[in-house]
């Protein structure tokens, strides 16, 4: 029986969910295939059957497992004949250091410079019930959130200096190939890309020089879901 | 020839330098000894045979390796018959993330507070040449960079929120047992132990368990350094 994924669905089927994007990368870091099972932001109720009510879910037959570390985890567990989402023991927790890092770290920082652009991604119903979540998580309106993003964007620049310190040496931050803890990061920078115009890095950042490659990555699978630019240009 | 490791040295031979510290974990961890070269911080001179005037250096016959990150993968090649320092490739690439996180990220939080208690174990020379050195590096007087600091470091209470997260799951940031990314970060607790009266955590905090695991590795070596509050109880 194939698994299948469960993850937020905006209109024409944006797959915006930073923390999918996690599970669909160590999916395919694993060469597993999973079908998609689009949920709604505001229909939480689809997610009843997990016994919680966030994405993403991964069912693998009678098996139900939320949450994007507890997913690569099992992955792990259960398909140890296929590449190593993790690398030994030591790197396995370093990985749940590194994705602690970006959840708690690097995403309060950019999430509220974007969530105006999430929302206008999102179908009328959808978008009034981010809305409600963003400004009652942070405190202020989506516009006050966004306000004077232009300089308050170096705040997450700065906050990214240990990535960026590796990645001046090493092409992924998991060393020589990519692993978990690259995909925990880039998770936010292909959420930017999908919701925003919004440019999180500045010209010449070597952070610019591996979300390219992370892009590249399993024949380009973040890379052919279409940024919002291309999207506009196509429009 | 017995490796020698040059490291600053206070008053009444406290050795304070939390770069330093990385590197005698690093060498316990190897199960290697080196001899102590005491520095003064207001007499850098005194490594100019390494070409540049930071502590740690540590000499290995012939060799001469100055940085605490150098040192760490120096040891780790050349005595690769001892206990790993690192784990896998992998690891030690995440290491170096951890090790980045805690320079960039960790110590500029919590080392302004604390200045001011640094100066204080040093003697006169030297006291005035650090105090130059932070008061140029943090553009204020040490005073003022530790006025009102039982407010203040919550800030740094919150930055170690993701090694806080990892060390309610597993008793070491490395997970099982200790390497180097739990040293990298032991060294600045070592060092505000060593330096200061002031506590950084709250009570109960998890990462005061791990702390306390810290100084008790290889017979209780950094234990072994009697800290501030305990010499103040000497007196």
């Amino acid at each position: 029986m194939s698994m299948v994924l469960y993850e937020l669905v905006g209109r024409d089927g944006l797959r915006y969910s930073q923390f999918s994007w996690r599970s669909r990368l160590a999916l395919a870091h694993k060469g597993l295939d999973a079908s998609f099972c689009p949920v709604a932001v505001s229909d939480k109720a689809a997610l009843a059957f997990s016994g919680q009510d966030k994405v993403p879910v991964l069912v693998d037959g009678a098996r139900v497992v939320p949450d994007s570390w507890a997913i690569a985890t099992y992955l792990e567990e259960h398909y140890p004949d296929r590449p190593s989402l993790f690398g030994d023991a030591t790197a396995r927790a370093l990985a749940a250091f590194a994705a602690q890092w970006v959840d708690r770290q690097v995403v309060p920082v950019l999430v509220p410079l974007l969530a105006i652009d999430v929302v206008a991604c999102l179908d009328a119903a959808d978008a009034a019930h981010l809305r409600g979540q963003f400004e009652r998580a942070f405190g202020a309106t989506l516009e006050e959130l966004a306000a004077d993003r232009e300089r308050r964007i170096k705040s997450f620049r700065r906050t990214i200096a240990p990535a960026r310190a590796v990645l001046r040496a090493t092409p992924f931050l998991s060393g020589a190939r990519p692993a978990y803890a690259d995909y925990a990061l880039f998770s936010i920078f292909q959420w930017a890309r999908l919701v925003s115009p919004f440019e999180p890095l500045e010209d010449g950042d070597p952070v610019g020089v591996w979300r390219e490659a992370m892009l590249d990555l399993f024949d380009g699978l973040a890379r052919s879901h279409p940024s919002w630019r291309e999207r506009a240009e196509a429009d």
